[in-house]
């Protein structure tokens, strides 16, 4: 099912003879390649992986979050996927988060389109059946990726968003690389259904404190409050994102769906039913005068901080 | 009150006599024994202590369940018991779970009968208005516990579960002792209310992951996860939860007991609103063809290890 | 909007002339005083703080909570006000908690007249749109905390909440001194907004064995199950108070109030449409004989460990 608004872009995207340029053999690793992403499934194991390769920061524009929202549905109703795993091509970056500029000095109409997508991405993504592990491959010195995210005026928090929606986060271990959900620096709030997903990973009183800060922790914060599960040296990243995707694998997938399912099934729920609601909730707060001016603010003083 | 299906067993179980046999002067502790446990009551104190007896692994069959049932419905319904202790008569072993032989190959009469009981139990022990301790007393050579619980065809979700529904669980410190709902392991999904259980206990995302990968864990890693409370050496157990009771005992009961039922109360009404449905449920998804096929394939598993 | 009960005082706290009172230059820096705590508000960085004045021990009496609770909506409707710190002017102790005297041979009337000011205190406070921090400084040799607590005859269960509905919680480092929700151990039950905003802070399971036990927890214990979120030398409590709140204001004001309230309005809701019953509930089980009697033995109790 294509989402309202996606239509247009569903021929497009997903072209054949990907695998060929990947130079696979077709029946074992199937590779689709786009403008964003990399995408690759290994047809023995069932396992995809999908590689943001938006330079130079992976930042969630509309582009973007439509391959993925896309990429995923093709993922989801191919029977001979079971687990995606998620990681970045670019160097030093996993995501740098929704892009501000999508939200800043455009119409009531993009801002619309723009937030369906994101509602989009998160239930396909919080309500698969595969199993989802997110790779987080960055480091660098510091500042170096903050820097990354200043210059491309991005919020981490969309790509937090993406890591706490799968079911295991493995992060490099670099204290120097952050991540939360950063909303309120910017003079925004995170939606309900971030703030229920971020409650059922790190419970009510982390969330709290983080969200009301629009904290960003270091990798080993992170850990410590549950928002990733393991830190492991960035050239180990991969092997054990495999090692992880096959333990979970090992289960019946059946068993594992429903109850994953049961677990998420009513947060799921909350947006569903006030999906529409949300998306004029979101129009009607970004569109006001002050929370523009607060992101122009927010976005010169990045240039400043840049320069 | 005796649940449905439970009838027929009033009569026959909790037989006079069983303090004499025990030769313990008739005012201060009265024991009761029969097939699958052994109860005694120290009348001075208001404790009861019930002792799982059916080796070779105390496997939750429906004769061990009916029992515990009824003992349960006594021990709530007289005045002079304040508490109950939990453990295992049986060397190196709590329980092995939920009998696998009951749920396979049965009439969906078997079926209905086997999951009320369940229900029961964990009505009667999850809104108990006793102080309930579980004192997890297994400890074994590598494998040794697992295997008698492979021996039995036998999941330990259940003995999970029980542990889990009790106010305070003290395990023996051990690590090759194993504890957790797998469920997901044999094929099969834990009920929303064990799961509501586990939640309350660890929180979501540890219920989660532990739910979905269907995870045994280890008794130094059950501490740290808040399965149980609090780990001591296998030959202080008893003196600990004797302790425990104790110092919980120290509280006037009309206090706590409506503070826990606070606690507890929508957890409750959601099965007992529930309640038929969730016996539908299982019987439909337990008579499943690929579910049987799959109980059968986990115990043909099971033997083979064995052998 | 002065509540129920409360017109009587609303004329006579908050004289005038305390800024002068102080010796400070009148537009920075304004101080009340009245009977029971000392209000200050630096005009220059929009932080309050409440100093409890009311030795022995800060014991939340009517007298007390009615006052506090025209201070916080004073504070709460002055835009020029945009965090409070509370904190405790009497040495080693923060607050003893609710009152008992107010619970205990009084009439229905008093009872429910207490409890609406309990209500609302605790309404304003965790709905409050300012940033929070309680500050508990609170040391003393072993015994003398408790000591204190025992001869007014207090419950710290109501400083404890007090703390519960700041945003931050920074007690001195001292082990001797105890925080706790400590109901049970009166014989009386935690109402259910006690519970729902303990739960969000410490989450399910603690909280359970917390309220059931009555449990009253040193500060290094108190850090370690997430009661308060620091521990620093008693000496340094008010500096670091202050950086505190100078991070969490550093936050644009709008999108963290927003976040705050999306974080606390499904429990402030519970109580909304609950109050008077709620109020009912309160003065049918405290006027209980069983209950007077309770709370009269406890403080008789009191009385002899004292002597």
């Amino acid at each position: 099912l294509c989402p309202a608004g996606l239509l247009p872009l569903c021929s497009r995207v997903w072209g054949s003879g990907a695998r060929e340029r990947a130079g696979l053999p077709p029946a074992q690793r199937r590779a689709f390649s786009n403008n964003k992403m990399l995408v690759e499934l290994d047809e023995g194991s069932g396992v995809a992986t999908v590689k943001f390769k938006s330079p130079p920061v992976n930042s969630l524009s509309l582009d973007f979050l439509t391959e993925l929202s896309i990429g995923l549905e093709k993922l989801e109703n191919n029977r001979g996927c079971r687990a995606v795993i998620f990681t970045s091509a670019v160097p030093k970056i996993f995501s740098a988060g929704l892009d501000v500029t999508e939200m800043c000095g455009k119409s009531t109409e993009h801002y619309a389109e723009f937030w369906r997508v994101v509602q989009n991405i998160w239930l396909r993504l919080y309500g698969s059946n595969m199993v989802t592990v997110a790779a987080i491959n960055a480091t660098g010195k510091t500042g170096l990726t903050w820097a990354l995210c200043l210059w491309q005026g991005s919020s981490p928090a969309g790509g937090c968003l993406l890591a706490l929606s799968c079911d295991y986060r493995i992060m490099a271990d670099n204290p120097k690389f952050v991540i939360g959900l950063n909303e309120s620096q910017l003079g925004i709030v995170a939606p309900f259904w971030f703030k229920d997903t971020f409650v059922n990973v790190v419970g009510h009183r982390i969330a709290e404190r983080s969200l009301q800060l629009g904290s960003l922790h270091s990798a080993p914060e992170a850990l410590q409050l549950g928002i990733v599960d393991e830190l492991v040296p960035e050239e180990k990243l991969q092997d054990k994102a495999a090692a992880v995707v096959a333990q979970w694998l090992a289960l019946p997938d059946h068993a594992r769906q429903i109850t994953k399912s049961m677990m998420r099934k009513s947060v799921l729920d909350r947006l569903l039913t006030h999906q529409e609601e949300d998306v004029q909730n979101f129009v009607g707060f970004i569109s006001k005068e002050s929370i523009q001016k607060s992101l122009r603010m927010y976005m010169e003083m990045l240039k400043k901080r840049k320069g």
